[in-house]
């Protein structure tokens, strides 16, 4: 991967052009935006897992491409031995990250493709699973506007709204999950105003959604994540809007560490609080949220920001990445296919049973 | 003021010795420990608005040292001259922040002296403030031992405590007022752990509590403020324990912000939510907390940290550096007089009725 120049008027995370697939370095933003150029898979796989790219639906993206690399470079004529290796490429980019159902989604798009059709040349193998992965990555930002649509809806004229993380157009193809909700609502004529926590410790809020609103002209606050509850209290919050990296057959929802803390401010202030994902991120398998799981990450991400040091050498440190919000304190599950309200077992399941 | 070596074998932030004040810089801490010396009055102000000092019960004691420095330069020989100049260099010390009481606290007391004395004369009013902050400063140390033991018998053994901020020795004239209950507790033979919300924006948690437990020895993990949630999810934590800014007459207590949210969390967990802190911390002249004023601090303490760029540059921020956290989630108040539970309004009454 090398560093290189790009235009990029509308925000998309993830380039793809002539075999070469360009990310924009999600770690130095806000200051520095710099993009990343990856062809081969090992690569993809450490941007993935290094946070160059984040955000479920950016994962499965991300994901798919490299197994695109991985695929093109395999030097087998027999599509038997190019399946088996296909398969191991694909285990690779699967091992970087555990919680965001959606890295697993895409591998499995992308080799289910290549299952169905192993008797085709491994030429054509590879140029069909090259068109599969820009599918994923065009149907993403395509889906997320329809989200975005059916979310509207719930934002009213004027509302203040908070979120968590980064569920934008940066954690996706484009366009956003929570923000495209709120993007939408902004292109119905909606005056709205956007509270984002920082999103300790990665700060996805203070250095990506800030960034991102800030871009298209949304009015946007920063906070530190523990000052949620103040604001609430002051009646300051009208609603809560999120992201998802995996939901759970019942509803319950694994999303960015400190998700679960505003369920419980938002029921405690009598807030609504929605969740915006994709299809891509249920996951029928799973019939509850304890079953997901947690990724925790490096101790070096509490105990240091920016390079400086913020604690004593040698404390001990907790550091999951994720956390799990009960269905039962979720108001709405916004998706491309419709507003999921009320039982969401059921309701999850209507959407799979087409 | 100007840095200095000293000798601190427990831990005090104060050292008063030979008419100069010796405050340790805890903006530096936990990498640096850097000693400043002061002895006049407008830079003890300064190291308070800075947080130099921090800690409502330590920003009593700075401020008592303050006000014996502008005492000991006011140059008139007539005692109602050095009263009217006095209440200037008390006035200019409490402008330095609104929301801990206990620096109204200690500068009413120093001036109650003064007005108690002005038959003597200035130089016997001089000598008579020093021994007054003095006094101050060890009887703080003395009760929060008081206070440690009241309070110690709610720690059970083998208890895994949550604290936010850092109401430790750092903050206090010495030994801490909630880490003053776990320092008890473990003196008492308890076996216990604390996890330490990092507290952003000024991280008093991964800077100040993580040092300071380190230092004795008591086993603390530490983690992001937006983790205490998923902790208590998983039954990790057994009860939470604050210090407290000002507590109003009926309980509702301002405390450093988060304070409220995790209050919100413990109860939503059945976990027992207690706060810590001097007489001298409640204001028996506020009716409830919404009297409390709360203190927006500098936008840079939010979008940098360390001198490292988080956020866009131009973000709007909020930045409340206290909550106020209602009486009806406050499991007991630990005083040095008694552990107030049930009717806080009652209870607090009955402290001062005495």
């Amino acid at each position: 991967m090398a560093a290189c120049p790009i235009d990029n008027k509308s925000i998309r995370p993830i380039i793809y052009a002539a075999g070469k697939c360009r990310m924009i370095d999600q770690r130095r933003l806000p200051t520095e935006e710099v993009w990343l150029e990856y062809d081969n898979y090992t690569e993809v796989a450490e941007a993935i897992r290094s946070m160059v790219v984040r955000g479920a639906p950016a994962i499965g993206v991300a994901a798919a491409f490299g197994a695109w690399f991985g695929a093109r470079d395999i030097a087998s004529e027999s599509s038997a031995e190019f399946m088996r290796q296909f398969e191991e490429v694909c285990a690779h980019l699967a091992a970087t990250r555990p919680t965001a159902v959606n890295l697993f989604w895409a591998l499995e798009r992308m080799k289910t493709f290549a299952r169905a059709n192993l008797d085709r040349s491994v030429m054509e193998l590879k140029i069909g699973l090259e068109y599969e992965a820009l599918a994923i990555a065009e149907e993403d930002e395509r889906l997320n506007r329809t989200l975005g649509k059916n979310g509207a809806r719930l934002i009213a004229d004027g509302a203040r709204v908070l979120t968590h993380c980064n569920a934008g157009a940066l954690a996706t193809g484009g366009y956003g999950t929570a923000l495209g909700v709120l993007r939408a609502a902004v292109e119905a004529g909606k005056k709205i105003s956007v509270v984002a926590d920082e999103t300790r410790p990665f700060m996805q809020g203070a250095r990506l959604t800030a960034w991102e609103l800030q871009k298209d002209n949304i009015p946007v606050t920063l906070i530190c994540d523990n000052m949620a509850g103040y604001l609430m209290s002051k009646g300051e919050i009208d609603s809560v809007i999120v992201g998802a990296d995996r939901i759970a057959a019942n509803g319950d929802v694994a999303n960015k560490i400190g998700t679960y803390t505003l369920a419980v401010l938002a029921k405690e202030h009598k807030i609504p609080f929605y969740v915006a994902a994709p299809l891509s991120t249920i996951d029928m398998s799973l019939g509850d949220g304890s079953l997901i799981p947690i990724e925790e990450r490096d101790e070096q991400e509490v105990t240091h920001v920016g390079g400086v040091q913020l604690a004593p050498t040698g404390v001990a440190v907790r550091n999951p990445a994720f956390d799990v919000t009960p269905a039962r304190l979720i108001s709405a599950i916004i998706t491309e296919a419709k507003v999921v309200e009320g039982d969401f077992s059921q309701g999850l399941a209507a959407l799979f049973a087409g």
